[in-house]
């Protein structure tokens, strides 16, 4: 057994089952040892910010990792931003990148960089496999590190010659998942705080799971409290009578206005939020220091300081699920607000949510509200070009559910290959982009800060108009179906029909 | 004037006339200053990876540097691999990354990353603004930084505040470009090799320009040299009547069984020859140490020292033109020959082709040997994904000369977003997609190491034939238009329209 199938046969150990690549030269015996050693599907994918993208989608939806295998620095550059966003989701990701032989790199060979800097860049653990002997042992301990801290990027560089020579005795026992604590002690104040004042929950990571949406509808139903999600959460479980969770506001005024309603906000499994731009005269932080109150960070067991919380405040034991009304389907032209209504309108039960309309998309979380129960995500990181990857990753890690990725098309424009991955593996996912023809959140951040008459150029970065980019050519040119609408009832009846397929389609809706 | 304005008016007073860009919010005080401040052409890139490929190609063809304009360290990281590349071609780039706020950046808001050691992957020259008083001598400074040795990557990072304050006082007067230089001794001592023995003239960079190669080739007449150059060079004037400049191969050991005919290699403006990749038994450098004299580094003056080295061994004043036959037109279906001889048998006088063909292009060189004068770019750092891009800015840089892109599918599909930036500026651009349904090399590489029989993984990572890529509807969806053909006779008379035309078209060559 060579280096790359102990790699292999270890990673099979550690719960790996799933693996998105694009190898080249440097990673052959790693692509020989997926078929020596079967246990992996392989995923192929036309660029890293694809593979990576998916791994996220994977990782979010199954909380386990997948492993990213890439060709060296460039390949692992091609990914980073979808790697970024996978750190500020928290996502377990598993980054195996192969290296020139240890004995052919001093001679700088032109595809050589140094690849440990750059994977610092996105990861908490890096490691360079030190020859074949160790590498099994080193891809345990990587999927360990992409285990901490409720999920991590972890990248393990593998030379060669690491791949191809001989692999020491068998592999390492299978590590445990590390055991997450809270601190009792932030129970207690957060009670008090619940009891004395009007205050919010804010929700993230296990969170804003079934469970943990649940217990603090609990909490609130007890203190009256209101519960909050930040602007981009991971994932949440959302629609099918759960409470009703509110997102912050993208601009950090509204947030303010928002959060300087409560005596208190009470942070459980994110942190205390930030702005995602800094804006002259406003703060970085949307809470005060002394208003925000720390339950659980992100990698905390959550879900055990929410129960302890509900029994301190003496919550009750369920809550009364939340009802109201779908939206009506809107006739006519389409607008941001129309796509929305039309997609919370008609997804089905059970669907996953791959969210990336940004601008697009700012009244779909109001419109899905009463929606059957579905998992939603969102970019986390800003990293833009993440949809269409994520989309694919989280069918292929639940293959039972439709997967909806609503797309702005500034966003989608960045990661067209995720299609070809969709066509090629079959995958269950409905494409709806939303064309306004424009990286609109630039003419919006112009229009805030006062520019009315934006110049040729200023006009021209913000404009995608010129051409026209056609989505139907674009989808069936990587292999998916693809149709395009500029009504609300036109939207309908496509979507209704891919719904009710099988396999990618592509939806392009024309915004008027 | 705002430190955005005074960075701008510092960039058009250090001779920068083109900005390739994708901006963010971070960056909009910056596109305001385009318009506020003109003098520099702004061209939208869908993604950042086809902005850095197009300031490689527009160095490279022009000699100094574009400005990349990026959002962030994120948007840094999708482009570094084209920053790669150009950093291997030797390319003057600058690159203009926004950053949040310093005011801001310690509450580390989702976007944040370490901008600077992402930056260092691929740049010499790394510094961050440190306000806007002094933004617009650091401008100056980083374009200096982008004139050293020859041209290199130069990266200022400008957070929104130095953008947005009041500048300093007028921006400092334009830098002189550095003279080059280059060592005497070497030049004996090439001199008494080229008496003693046979040898080579390895060229690169300023070796490979007209007056370059012409000198080489009075060199070689009066020795007996043969030319050589890289596998991968950046640019190369060819043809019409031009000495004939031989292409190292590839794969180390055949690289090996040509060097090993020479007493000596020199090495001119390039470095000695590293294997693309380490195989097992087979050394790094296709040419041993001592067989190796290094006339001039790539930074060096290669025009200086070629001319003293013509005097030395006394070479004829000219060289009389190389003749002899353009190809002859194929026929029938198309293959890796055939798409060569059709492109080398059309391509018109004083075009430029970007060549990121690879295995579909292995015949194009010798095909092209006797085609009227043209510029040959190829990939150079190996990082694929740069054809489209790099096409797209030498088509900026030379407005009168058609561009021909042959470019292989694999690579190809990386960097689609090229088009719509040749359809938007109505770049004079001809692509011609050598389409083998497969990630070619990986075949060659498996069957090199004897894998006759590959399992399905891996059989699956080199194909890209389920589905197909449709790349006339990929071309059209990016606004280009497109035809396919499957005979040789098909693209002679599809590309002969397209040369004859204006304008970007993309031309699929499906190969049997």
């Amino acid at each position: 057994m060579n280096g790359a199938e102990a790699l292999v046969a270890a990673a099979i150990g550690e719960g790996i089952d799933v693996c998105f690549a694009n190898p080249g030269t440097t990673e052959m015996p790693l692509v020989l040892a997926l078929d020596s050693v079967p246990g992996i599907r392989g995923v192929l994918c036309l660029h890293e910010n694809v593979a990576t993208g998916a791994a996220d989608g994977y990782g979010r939806m199954t909380g386990k990792p997948a492993m990213c295998l890439l060709h060296l620095g460039p390949g692992l550059a091609n990914g980073l931003t979808n790697l970024h966003n996978a750190r500020r989701a928290h996502t377990p990701v598993l980054n195996v990148i192969g290296e020139h032989a240890s004995w052919h790199l001093p001679a700088d060979p032109l595809l050589a960089t140094h690849v440990e800097g750059v994977a610092r860049m996105v990861s908490h653990y890096v490691k360079g496999a030190a020859g074949a002997a160790t590498v099994a042992a080193d891809l345990a301990d990587a999927v360990d590190g992409a285990r901490q801290s409720g999920g991590q990027v972890a990248t393990l560089i593998v030379p060669h010659d690491s791949q191809l020579g001989e692999a020491g005795p068998a592999s390492p026992a299978r590590r445990a998942v590390p055991r997450k604590t809270h601190a009792p002690e932030n129970v207690l104040r957060a009670a008090r705080a619940l009891k004395a004042g009007r205050c919010a929950l804010l929700l993230g990571a296990e969170a804003l799971s079934e469970d943990g949406i649940v217990m603090a509808g609990r909490i609130a139903a007890a203190t009256g409290a209101d519960l909050l999600a930040d602007s981009f959460f991971a994932r949440m479980e959302r629609g099918g009578g759960l409470p009703h969770v509110a997102k912050i506001p993208y601009f950090p005024d509204q947030a303010i206005e928002l959060t300087r309603r409560y005596a208190h906000v009470v942070v459980v499994g994110t942190r205390r939020p930030v702005a995602f731009f800094g804006y002259p005269g406003i703060p970085s932080h949307v809470t005060t220091e002394a208003q925000t109150l720390v339950l659980t960070a992100p990698h905390e067991d959550s879900l055990g300081a929410l129960a302890a919380l509900a029994a301190e405040v003496g919550a009750p034991d369920g809550v009364a699920p939340v009802s109201g009304e779908r939206p009506a389907m809107p006739a006519g032209p389409l607008d941001a607000a129309s796509v929305a209504a039309v997609i919370a309108g008609l997804q089905p039960e059970n669907c996953i949510v791959m969210d990336e309309a940004l601008t697009v998309g700012t009244a779909y979380y109001d419109a899905s509200r009463h929606a059957p129960r579905f998992s939603h995500l969102m970019l986390t990181g800003g990293a833009i070009g993440e949809g269409p990857g994520a989309a694919t990753g989280a069918a292929i890690g639940c293959p039972g559910r439709k997967v909806i990725n609503f797309q702005s098309d500034g966003c989608g424009a960045y990661s067209v290959q995720a299609f070809w991955t969709q066509a090629r593996e079959g995958l269950d996912v409905v494409t709806v982009i939303g064309s306004n023809r424009s990286y609109n959140i630039l003419n919006v951040e112009l229009a805030r800060a006062g520019v009315t008459e934006p110049g040729p150029v200023a006009r021209s970065m913000a404009a995608l108009d010129n051409p026209f980019l056609d989505w139907v050519k674009i989808g069936e040119g990587f292999g998916v179906p693809s149709v395009a609408v500029d009504t609300a009832e036109g939207l309908a009846l496509e979507l209704e029909k891919a719904l009710a397929g099988k396999g990618p389609r592509l939806i392009e809706a024309i915004m008027a």
